[in-house]
């Protein structure tokens, strides 16, 4: 399995502007070969006034994601990022991940 | 849900030590109460001569995180972390994240 995250710099005051567009865009990945999940997370304030937020797919392979990337939901899932550039304090930064061994918890369904 | 994700820079010529430690370890997380997943997670080269490795755990909220890091559990699982310290550029950098939204594929299970 494979994990891409992408950590994005958001300036402080513009994280509500930032999830009002994330958490309305379609990220047209439901029915994409190989995507199992995907998270949008909010992380810690950093040094440059600005707050961490990370998005963060989960892929059956690291080719699934490379092959998703060259295709047409990709593009429609980016078309408008350039609208939203005034939120950054820069561009964001790709990771890739390889899963190198998973733990489940005993009581998965039990953990709320 | 609450991800936890610790950050590690391991020198080149140290990642099969630093995986062989990880994957030996009993990470007496399976019975925490919260506990939903973990992953050990492979990336990137970076600049430094360092490779990116990350330990990534899901957990129901931040204050089954945070009871976690205060119990005897973590303390039996980071006993040893003192006498690995040759294999990092550098102390593990923590980042926890709030997870604001979460797709699941439609396939998960033929997500092969």
């Amino acid at each position: 399995m494979f994990i891409a995250m992408n950590r994005f710099q958001v300036k402080l005051g513009s994280e509500a502007d930032f999830e009002t567009v994330w958490l309305g865009r379609d990220s047209h990945l439901k029915n994409v070969p190989g995507f199992v999940t995907f998270e949008l997370l909010r992380g810690p304030e950093q040094e440059g006034g600005v707050r961490l937020y990370a998005s963060h797919s989960l892929w059956s392979s690291r080719e699934a994601f490379e092959a998703w990337t060259r295709s047409e939901a990709f593009r429609l899932a980016h078309k408008d990022a350039g609208d939203n550039r005034g939120l950054y304090a820069g561009p964001p930064r790709f990771e890739g991940f390889d899963v190198l061994q998973q733990v489940a918890g005993a009581r998965p369904g039990a953990a709320a």
